[in-house]
């Protein structure tokens, strides 16, 4: 017998996007969202929920651009403060210590010193309620050659991503691999 | 210098959530999605995309409604065998040894051994390539009594929920607890 908790935001586990964008001055920002993922497999597309007031949500309306940075484990404390701090009032690049590095294929800077980044392209933007979802295309992923596996992909226990908790709004680490996909479950 | 991998699908972590409805005859059925997470805190909404071809997309588009499904790490191979088999012509269901529960504010069943389930009603489509994302409001939560924390939440590590890689295929558990969200950044 379960029990009712109402309608809250809860799902496991929840990744910590920071997406980072320029602001009309050309000022790089990073912002964490929880609220995203993959959408679509062809165009490959990235979606993030923002509320409107976000310094970020009025970089991508006007860039049309943002990157999704993905963080290992050691960047727990810089993926945190993004989730904090503002642009609008801080030079959160600053801040941290971190290199915001201008992608050559869309005006939005990524993050050096996190392993994995994608670069998209706004798409489409979805109203919801409070939030609104920004589609981008991603228009490449580009990674360190430290995380890469001998087929030349990312591989997620190089990387150490991090896992949000929305209900204990926590971070946690990767575990252990627990099968193969499209293939442990054949058997049933 | 990171190294382009070309416009592909990958984020980590990425959830394998499970969506479980009834066909027009009423048959349960469920399926494994990794495109999809929380999309809006207002009303409180999931979003999980879909190929127009796939069986629970019909489900859904016919019933306005579907459960999410958060497995634990000792369900990993039932989760795989619903990303696999398709409910056209099997009962997935019998096969896993699953019990479908009728939810008793939409018309689609729930996992009663999985320890986590959010109750939706289908709100918005978005077309969106491949891929139509289905956005459905969260009318309710639902968990076992053993995976809540002494405040009545959901807990994650006690849920311990799967992680999926796009890139390697596989699926991962939760790692050890890196801090405190809100908290551990303010220092910067």
């Amino acid at each position: 017998m379960k029990k009712s908790i109402g309608p809250k935001t809860i799902i496991f586990p929840t990744p910590a996007l920071v997406v980072a964008t320029y602001d009309k001055n050309g000022k790089a920002n990073a912002m964490t969202a929880a609220w995203g993922g993959i959408c679509c497999s062809n165009p490959p597309c990235v979606a993030v929920s923002l509320l409107k007031s976000r310094y970020t949500y009025e970089n991508i309306i006007e860039q049309k651009a943002f990157t999704i940075n993905i963080a290992s484990e050691a960047h727990v404390q810089s993926v945190d403060y993004f989730g904090i701090a503002t642009g609008r009032t801080t030079d959160k690049f600053s801040s941290t210590g971190l290199t915001p590095v201008k992608s050559t294929i869309v005006n939005a800077p990524y993050i050096e010193e996190y392993p994995m980044i994608l670069e998209c392209r706004l798409l489409q933007t979805v109203e919801i309620g409070s939030h609104t979802q920004l589609i981008g295309e991603i228009l490449d992923v580009k990674a360190d050659q430290s995380v890469l596996t001998e087929d030349g992909m990312p591989d997620i226990e190089k990387v150490m991503p991090i896992c949000f908790s929305p209900a204990k709004v926590g971070y946690f680490g990767l575990g252990k691999k627990l099968g193969k996909a499209f293939s442990i479950g054949k058997v049933l």
